[in-house]
């Protein structure tokens, strides 16, 4: 059985890590016979979205408090991460990817990744191992791999752009597929860059584990 | 197309809506072709728990505000649900259902449960329309159909027994399974009562949501 690290970034999309890709992370990875453990940083989020309203609250929350939440309390702090211990990696998105795990919502091209997260990722790069960036996560790629990879968040020609100034391979794919990197062996699908349903989140999601581990 | 009102009482298994439970139910209602609408009672939580270590925290939240975590926005107050613009209701569990919907995880059998609920779940079984219960939300089908009504909790001999002594019938089910009253239209799954995986849960609710659809 194949075992997989999953990095969550809070809990919701607007300042954490997307729900629903998470949870249909994890419903993939069973069905598809692997097993996981959930991490993600002990850092405060970098605001608090009221998903009601879009607005900002005045509280603060804990990205790893608030990503229990979807991991039903089954999860460790991103520094207990070590890449020899897993097979391969998967990072769901949600706005929590570029605000919490990165400031890519916030500085575009000029991001950059939170250190630990970037060390984790560079580990499982240099151990030939397979990562899954999910809808705004593979803006993290060209922060982190040296190289010029392969990938996708959908359609959206802005961000698009973004990534490609910073030595990205683009590739426009539409919510049901994946773009494989298979010399990085990166796997990025779109998911809710342009999914308009649950049921298109997981069409892309499915195929996206499915190469994961075939790459794993 | 039919339609499926869906309340979540939170985003959290342990002060709200159990998250796996409420994406699933989303997920299958898309996959066997019905819309929905979620809502949420607009109440403060009953508490908020860390979900990391299990703890309460000092802070407060409202159940409304955080449901909509799970629904991407898309969430109305329950106040709004009018039981003739659907076929169908369906509440996911967690501990949301035991504390913010009703005070059963407090109360037992003399729990009490929200009073606009209660009248929105009543206008359902009046108007002969079927209603989902999944993990711990069927502990409110006593305190609301008049009627005995044959329902699940899993297996959970203290949980059964409060609820028969509010004059349910108490059937023993496995996790992929779950119990349909046919007289009073009534679905229940055990899901995370019993669940050990998101794949088992996922199995339960699947077939929740075809019984729920069938009878609709």
């Amino acid at each position: 059985m194949k075992k997989v690290a999953v990095i969550l970034s809070g809990c919701g999309v607007y300042d954490g890590a997307e729900i629903h890709e998470s949870v249909l992370t994890l419903l993939h990875l069973e069905l598809q016979h692997a097993s996981y453990q959930c991490f993600a940083p002990d850092v405060t989020q970098h605001h608090v979205i009221n998903h009601l309203t879009g607005e900002e609250m005045t509280e603060q929350r804990n990205v790893l408090v608030e990503a229990a939440r979807i991991a039903r309390g089954a999860i460790k702090p991103l520094t207990e991460l070590v890449a020899t211990d897993f097979d391969a990696l998967v990072l769901p998105g949600g706005f929590g990817a570029a605000k919490n795990l990165s400031d890519f919502a916030l500085q575009g091209a000029g991001a950059t990744v939170l250190p630990e997260l970037k060390r984790c990722i560079q580990a499982f790069a240099a151990a030939d191992k397979p990562v899954g960036f999910i809808c705004i996560a593979p803006a993290l790629i060209p922060l982190i791999y040296p190289q010029p990879v392969s990938l996708t968040i959908g359609t959206d020609t802005d961000t698009a752009a973004a990534l490609e100034s910073l030595g990205a391979q683009h590739v426009q794919c539409q919510v049901q597929d994946i773009v494989v990197d298979h010399q990085a062996k990166v796997v990025s699908t779109p998911a809710y860059m342009l999914a308009q349903s649950v049921a298109e989140a997981n069409s892309g999601i499915k195929k996206l584990i499915a190469a994961l581990l075939e790459l794993a």
